[in-house]
């Protein structure tokens, strides 16, 4: 391992990230709120330990792929450590670091679950640096996608180049670097649209870049105690539910869109499917909510059940913002979910399973793992059928390499058993069975809202301190596809062997 | 399709159906039940109807193995349909046929889910009549997992090939009528050693039989109320637990426990796995339920939690009876689990998931499936690690084929689908969630008990009708391990096209 090279790479990020704290350090300023103090020692600790990584450690070696998964994990941890820190020196987080590290965390993995009970209450510098990790996170997997998944066989330029007819990435331009500068320029584009729009909404500058970075990580902290639904106001929840539905998109085809290649959009599979599955999930939600008798339900007197009842244009409303909240693992939250029928909870918690398109900023298994999967069992059935038949497996009118196929069925057993295993460890912890699987799911999803306990309307403030950190990992395991955090524990398990092997 | 012959198998069901009836018809004289006529009559439709479809279809043509999984399919629903004849011409079950085909399937699935409300006011003859269904869908289910599903590259002949060095099952019998006959004979000795065994802990024949019925086929049904807590007899349990451990054992272990070949049962690689995730289960519940600590609990005054907590022995009898009850997919109770913490419950449901071995008459995904599939992760993440390096699937010394792990991954992916598309569809008839997942997975895993509404001490009664049959078919698609019926169905759906491929 090439340790030497991995610390000078830690350092440079650490160095990156104080010069992030200078943004909510200008808000903190300008607010004249009292958490400049705590952003500056923040930023020096981050930026003197990030200069002496950068100076100590010196290495020409080239990296291997292997010590790739092992910079983004710890990047992802040491970033979450460090951005953690304003929040620590600050009174209102009582000098409780696990919860620094926990909210740190959740946006830097763009969950956006919180540990906060008063959002509000927080000085604005800490809230705008809480909403900039979610930012800086989503650009960080933008980047992570197109540079380090390759590997996986399943990036964003792999499913672009097996979709897209036509010209490729390659040929817009040959180095991932350059790639990576113009999805970033598109990142930063929708930000300043996103922004501006939800100015002429009525929000500060403050606010809309808040929101912004919760939007398009497909993060969802909010500054405000009631999430969108704090705002109620409808224009704000179609821009925002707009830029969730763009964010949730592979960032390859808003290139496309960009560049007038309407075809190549349209003619997206993984597109398609994620957009009828939106379709299909808030119409099947609308009807549910409209329709329920809940007379004889424990929650029979809450007053939205009745308007509910009383008005489908709500019910519309509320249904297609939650279900693109959700499904795009954003987490924002316009109605109180909790109240809904058993059925609309539990397609909300499938939805969680699915997550994002390859190559968005959103969570989950991914729509295209899913769209694979099926093909995969279709394909076994048939072959139970006609024994001696042969069946590519297709998505569209390319063939899925057998590498990318096991690749994703591996991906899809892996996230079900850690969700199992989580759950089991949360309800041993003395949590109920709903709580545990849907905070289990929020996390290991990076959604952030789930049921009951952590439903829509409440948070993660209650959970023990142990449980708090195995949530910790859940986010980042899920954030990362898994992978990268299951190879650097593996590696660091079988260190021994694994050197006894590469000396060979 | 050559539907001649497979109607013409069905007619043999039938006839060997009725010939079965007459065991409770036998009961219901010796005791002077009300339930003589019901089951003559039962006898009648389906001994006229058997002997019909026998003399009405004559077919030489040779049977492919697609005929082979709709007989399985369509003569477990014939079974089913024919064998709720008894219960529907009875009173008791007030002529509600759902209920009567739910608690038929219940049985010959070895389900033991019950619509019963109060089980011990049934007459004798159709209670020995449902135990009964438990003992033959048992048999059956051995028949089929020797004689048929080879073709899925995962029955028990060739798991035993895979597992078993030395003599193979080839040299001890060349044929599969022969090896099922072997097979039958162990199923029958086992019966009556536990029935004797059950006659000497003060049960009568009519007791002991039934509940042998329900052991060796892990199947559940009781002729009490409180299932084998009605008892509350340690003896009985252990008698059971014994039993019940056997039966979700490989069946072709035994015949070599019987014919002294010790090493082979105990180096296997499906039985060492299955004891050891029993103990893990025992000692993690027996721990869970002893050390909670309850006082905050709604229910914190139960009588059974406070003897949890004095008696650590009381802890280990009744964990260790519903660790093997619910891992062998029996589903007797001998305690009303639904009391025990959250922790203890989802150990219960993973259990359900996991299920008996390969080649017992156990359900659930298997033993040996989950080792696979354990394996194929483990394969996977090192292959992220070493990229150029080959890794075959092993259990034990044996390599597993390619087409053998892609088979059990399908079975795993279509098994979660399932779980999670008929969980949603209890919701969506107003179901809560903990109800409907639990008594998804307990039918589809023919289990029997769940959670909540559906909890060890409930029944299946409130369900609506279309629920019900819903349910009938997850039983179904469990037992028959998903592929027959989705064949069936896929045939089904896809007739035209498969004639014309046929017909090239």
């Amino acid at each position: 391992m090439n340790y030497r090279s991995i610390l000078k790479i830690q350092g440079l990020l650490l160095v990156i990230l104080s010069i992030a704290m200078l943004f909510p350090l200008a808000f903190s300023l300008y607010y004249g709120s009292n958490d400049t103090n705590e952003l500056l020692a923040g930023i020096a600790i981050s930026l003197v330990t990030g200069v002496v990584f950068l100076l100590s450690f010196k290495s020409k070696e080239p990296l291997r792929p292997r010590e790739g998964f092992v910079i983004v994990t710890t990047g992802w941890i040491l970033a979450s450590l460090f951005g953690a820190l304003p929040f620590y020196f600050h009174e209102a987080f009582g000098g409780n670091f696990i919860n620094c590290v926990f909210e740190t965390m959740s946006g830097f993995t763009t969950t956006g679950a919180t540990i906060l009970t008063d959002i509000e209450s927080l000085p604005k510098g800490l809230l705008f640096w809480r909403s900039l990790t979610h930012w800086l996170g989503g650009m960080g997997i933008i980047l992570l996608a197109i540079a380090l998944l390759p590997i996986l066989g399943l990036s964003s330029t792999q499913m672009f180049r097996a979709e897209v007819p036509g010209p490729t990435m390659d040929k817009i331009s040959p180095k991932i670097k350059d790639t990576a500068k113009i999805l970033w320029m598109i990142y930063i584009g929708m930000t300043v649209l996103e922004t501006t729009l939800l100015m002429f909404g009525g929000m500060d500058l403050f606010t809309a870049l808040s929101h912004t970075f919760g939007t398009l990580a497909t993060g969802g902290f909010s500054t405000l105690n009631g999430s969108i639904a704090g705002f109620n106001n409808v224009y704000i929840e179609i821009v925002i539910m707009f830029f969730m539905y763009l964010a949730g998109i592979n960032f390859v085809l808003h290139f496309h869109l960009i560049r007038g290649n309407f075809s190549n959009f349209f003619s997206n599979r993984e597109w398609r499917f994620y957009t009828i599955i939106l379709l299909l999930a808030i119409t099947a939600i609308t009807l549910n909510i409209h329709f329920t008798d809940y007379t004889d339900t424990q929650l029979a007197d809450h007053p939205m059940l009745s308007i509910y009842k009383e008005n489908i244009g709500t019910c519309i409303r509320y249904a297609s913002f939650q279900v693109i909240s959700i499904t795009t693992t954003t987490g924002f939250v316009s109605t109180n979910f909790e109240v809904w029928p058993a059925f609309s909870k539990i397609l909300l918690v499938l939805l969680m399973f699915i997550g994002g398109s390859a190559g968005s900023t959103g969570g989950g298994i991914k729509q295209i793992r899913i769209m694979i999967i099926l093909k995969f069992i279709k394909n076994e059935i048939k072959k139970l059928t006609y024994p001696r038949a042969f069946f590519s497996l297709k998505i569209g009118d390319q063939s899925i390499q057998e590498y990318v196929v096991r690749n994703v069925i591996a991906f899809f057993l892996i996230f079900m058993f850690l969700f199992a295993g989580i759950t089991l460890f949360l309800t041993f912890m003395g949590y109920d069975i709903v709580t545990s699987f849907s905070a289990t799911i929020a996390t290991l999803g990076n959604i952030g809202p789930g049921l009951a306990r952590v439903g829509a309307v409440e948070n993660y403030a209650f959970f023990d301190p142990i449980s708090k950190i195995v949530l910790i990992f859940s986010m980042l395991l899920g954030r990362l596809e898994l992978y990268s955090v299951l190879i650097l524990f593996y590696t660091l398990f079988y260190t021994k062997r694994l050197f006894g092997k590469m000396k060979r």
